[in-house]
């Protein structure tokens, strides 16, 4: 089976985006508001943004199961309050949930938290519960910067986020550690913010001892690690300055790559730098890269071929396609041996 | 000859921190502030730190020239105002050109900015003047993020920054992204910051069209260009979304990037990926990452063994150690031809 590990409902009907700007519009003019219940979406509409979209390429390129979660840009946690995030993630969420009821052996869900910039993690708890509980969701993407550019949170490391972590290991959930729209002018969102992110993320991990802390936390972080695995002699450079630990016993029992890296010298460099049991693959299909790249005719994001190209044994390469995914996804696992996959 | 195309005086006597210690404290207590003529550093001082340091690992590793500039870390453009970086920069720059004086086969200039966040980068053109013209530097550091990782000035393609391209185009001088220490709690400054802004400035030209109003302006962006050859097909394919020209004419006439990346498989990428012309080479050396690689036995910063075991035909190789510098700081072929070099 092939797991891709990172989409996202890119593709919803077009009813939620002007629902959304009906509820931004709301920020202004409380008349303008929306109620939730004013957003109709039938099943049929759901299904035809699925099936032409991503279950036409999955079925194309060969995968099999995607870990499906809002569209990550248009969380957008820095727009209103916590009750516009509440709001406005409890309605992607549970798309996301119709969406894996529609399709379930094709789709199964992750959590958009109610982020707000300022706002105590803490209050994001009962959505988490209630995707974990109701939805079935396996994992939760995490926002480290809510602001959307300005990075004003305190870094993953802090105490700050710790009422997240106890709760994700409680429910033995991962995860993806995923930014969203830049709202700050230098950072393109998907050229450069989502990248920094990344990289961001697994440097404030390096500096502090929060695996200590948590020792079965576990984060994703996608877009094939920023610059991390690129870098990872700078990386493990830094650690020793740092009189950290080796990288493998600091940080891998506790951090995965995803493999959306949109080229094969890119996808070579992961599967050699980074332990192949960190690997996990994804796509982001359909996500920021739509198109065929020129030099191969194929979609930038088939990254499928990829690992199909690289330097890998059958057996790495299944732990990269679904292993690892069953080992960082518990639930996942847990969910598919139910149904006897 | 081997040009290293970025060193950073990164070993100054303690007296410069000190002076700047108490500049800093004088932003308080201006009776604290000190003149800038109490810094009294002799020229054996300076000797002294150059031969057992940079000089003495550029010999033992076969470079022979330096692209030497202020230490990055502390230009600390976010400190004070206007006048501060002014007096700052002017003393930074000043030991850079004896320490070129008194190495002159080994070290040249180039210019730190005297930057400060929200004044008008023509202010500094009179520091940049006077190190081209009376330092003989070959270049500039542009700080696109004076804020210290706040990134709250425009992006490099704002014209903004047009008085700063004005300069470089008329002096035809290059100028390295380079930022400084990161005062955000969230971006740890060699690990995440440097290589944040790295992406962010290539990213930063490739949404807009620069190099239309600037056909002969050249950045050269460090670390391996960040995230950039990494992500290539990403970069490829978001170029390809926003109906660009392909990054060769868009911005590969205009682009460079280092060779400070600190491990074999990230120098066998990058010097894949990106075509020979637009890779220059560097080590950063000594700076961020200072150690031996366990797993080599080599400095993690002694790229050219990195450069020496990649797949680079003789005259590519010869590329990388020399020709595209002499190419991309024409100021420095200008001065080494002068000597016969």
């Amino acid at each position: 089976m092939i797991i891709d590990c990172h989409g996202h409902y890119t593709t919803a009907p077009r009813a939620l985006e002007d629902w959304r700007n009906r509820q931004i519009a709301g920020l202004k003019d409380p008349a303008a508001a929306p109620w939730a219940s004013e957003l109709v979406i039938s099943d049929d509409e759901l299904r035809a943004s699925i099936e032409t979209n991503q279950l036409a390429k999955m079925t194309e390129r060969g995968s099999d199961l995607t870990i499906f979660s809002p569209r990550a840009s248009f969380m957008a946690h820095h727009i209103g309050n916590f009750e516009t995030s509440a709001t406005w993630a409890a309605i992607c969420n549970e798309l996301c949930y119709r969406v894996s009821r529609l399709f379930p052996d094709h789709f199964i869900g992750a959590a958009m938290l109610p982020q707000s910039p300022g706002v105590d993690p803490a209050t994001c708890i009962a959505e988490l519960e209630r995707c974990v509980n109701e939805y079935g969701f396996v994992a939760i993407n995490l926002n480290p910067d809510p602001s959307g550019g300005h990075w004003r949170s305190p870094p993953l490391s802090d105490r700050y986020w710790y009422p997240i972590y106890e709760k994700m290991v409680e429910y033995d959930i991962p995860a993806m550690i995923h930014v969203s729209t830049s709202c700050n002018a230098c950072f393109h969102t998907t050229g450069a913010h989502y990248l920094n992110a990344d990289t961001t993320a697994f440097m404030q991990c390096l500096t502090a001892d929060l695996f200590h802390d948590f020792p079965t936390l576990r984060f994703v972080i996608p877009h094939g690690g920023g610059a991390v695995p690129y870098h990872w002699g700078r990386f493990r450079g830094l650690a020793q300055e740092l009189k950290k630990p080796l990288l493998a016993e600091h940080l891998l029992r506790n951090i995965f790559f995803d493999t959306c890296v949109y080229h094969q010298p890119g996808i070579d460099l992961l599967t050699k730098v980074i332990p192949v049991d960190n690997v996990l693959f994804a796509s982001e299909m359909i996500g920021a890269v739509r198109g065929i790249d020129p030099e191969t005719g194929h979609y930038f994001d088939d990254t499928k071929r990829y690992i199909d190209a690289a330097a890998l044994s059958a057996g790495d390469r299944h732990k990269i396609y679904e292993g690892n995914a069953r080992r960082v996804y518990p639930r996942l696992d847990a969910a598919l041996r139910a149904k006897g996959r």
